[in-house]
């Protein structure tokens, strides 16, 4: 079973998750990815039973779960980071901290095609799949257990082992390092200003749009003032809103646009770019209902990340956002 | 002039340093490496010309700066990331802080051939290499702008620009979030406990040292308890040491050997592994010296960081420390 450990002095969770029988120079071909071949594709409409049985599934009247008709599936991820039951199991070891690695670790299925993606299906497409992130959220939130919930897609060669459109949805027993850090800048953040960060961020866009990348009545995207990486995007709700899981269906329709457009901007400029996108929503709590504001990070895979970024912190962009936003409009 | 940005909710500062005439394309084969000419290797003994005036070297007695004889060379980047004249230029841009890239961001070649790696050289020249790292800080160190100082090694085609040997010597006006991060986890820990973290963490390796790679009376190498990284590796002193730059002459030795006998391991399990490694050493404060401990950490580059680490801070490691630890033992 995968285990959690936390850093004593990063506080940071790692999952160890052995992959066992594994040989030291097997790592080294970890990024060689499985040929594409639709035929073995777990993913595809008709392989059902190549997947474990669907936790939810969006299907045309009259068909069975885990047979074909379906146009989104979730099914539990088959080689899971964080398993469902079992015990936390917090425990000691010397100085140290470790529990069981519990969680939900799912997959979103987010088209029954092999050969489409989210920039070529359907706008009413990507909205159902915003409208199932959205669904399993609320479901999985059911469960006390579980203090956070992230969406993260993983998109293209090197970067997932599957080419077939698909998402993670994660939910852990802890908050994740990043998570923890944004809750505290922005609580900090309030305390001070008494307004929520995400807000004022948005308005200071706003009055100098140099960095932004799209905007309605709703929803604004960005490239941020302090990317890490080029053409690196947010988009946010344009009024305060911790939860994404509470986003009301009209606003589903027009976040599912913003994000179709992004992509295709994206897709544009850089073809064939891998990516991920990773939506934050607000912890459980409701502690965090006055400052934490969901968002979706996207951010292509550019450049390496090297030692400098990892052992400092210290990220190195060679593409001012300001250059990256005027690109993405413009496309 | 590259700009130092800081994210407002996360506090991290981002170098945006942009490459001019770049066009969006250009961005995808940012990886994509020059030939390995030694002919045009600006490294290279012989080849001094091709490089800015070297700041510090060791060389043979009779020979001139800037002209073959050296053994070791520091010169500064070409293309830097920190400025180091001009003033610090700090500034609010509307609700974001922005600074000038002031600082240094040196070469230091580690050997004069093109085909030496710190596997292949003799003990001495490792030794020598350590050296000058030390010398190289404590001069750049007088330098009261500056607040924090590290050097990172990016070995391998797809990490580093040029496959001649050679580490970065970086030094900033701010410290950068990993280390502040470090600092924190440890005055923490110094204050409830009175005792350094990573004092701690050494004895407790020691106890049980089932992640312990190498240890002899001055030096421990062990694969951190929540490792990243499948082989990630951290050596550090037994005995409290805040600075690395204060390592005696004997101990100067010693450490060479440990790095040498590290990488010579890891090449030995994986061949021709792209590799990081950073040492961290105390921020000039002396208020850090209690509870600051140095030490390096090496990386093997074997995964790819998914857009889940990126976007959680939560890493998922498919090989226990334990396993890299026996493995790394015995080769």
């Amino acid at each position: 079973m995968p285990q959690l450990r936390k850093d004593p002095i990063l506080k940071q969770w790692v999952i160890v998750s052995p992959e066992r029988g594994k040989r030291p120079g097997d790592f080294q071909n970890m990024n060689a990815m499985p040929p594409d071949d639709p035929e073995k594709c777990p993913f595809c409409e008709g392989h059902e039973k190549l997947t474990p049985p669907e936790t939810m599934a969006f299907r045309k009247s009259g068909t069975s779960p885990n047979e074909p008709g379906w146009w989104v599936r979730i099914i539990p991820d088959r080689d899971p980071i964080l398993i469902p039951s079992g015990n936390s199991g917090r425990v000691g070891i010397g100085m140290f901290d470790a529990m069981n690695s519990i969680g939900i670790h799912e997959v979103l299925v987010e088209v029954p095609n092999h050969d489409q993606t989210l920039q070529s299906v359907s706008p009413n497409q990507v909205r159902e799949v915003v409208w199932a992130f959205k669904q399993r959220l609320l479901e999985i939130k059911k469960n006390p257990r579980f203090k956070h919930f992230m969406i993260v897609k993983n998109s293209g060669r090197g970067v997932s082992s599957y080419s077939h459109s698909h998402s993670h949805i994660v939910a852990t027993p802890i908050i994740p390092k990043r998570i923890e850090e944004e809750l505290d800048g922005a609580r900090e953040y309030f305390h001070y200003h008494d307004r929520c960060i995400f807000c004022d961020i948005v308005r200071q866009e706003q009055a100098n749009p140099v960095r932004v990348i799209y905007q309605d009545a709703f929803f604004i995207a960005f490239c941020p003032f302090a990317s890490r990486f080029p053409f690196e995007m947010m988009v946010t709700p344009i009024l305060h809103q911790p939860f994404f899981e509470a986003i009301d269906s009209d606003h589903v329709t027009g976040f599912a646009a913003v994000l179709q457009s992004l992509l295709k901007r994206m897709e544009k400029l850089l073809t064939n770019i891998p990516y991920n996108f990773i939506l934050h929503t607000s912890p459980i709590s409701e502690t965090c209902r006055d400052f934490f504001h969901w968002h979706l990070e996207i951010i292509p895979k550019l450049t390496q990340v090297a030692g400098f970024e990892w052992g400092s912190g210290f990220y190195i962009n060679p593409l001012p956002p300001e250059d990256a936003a005027k690109y993405l409009r413009e496309s």
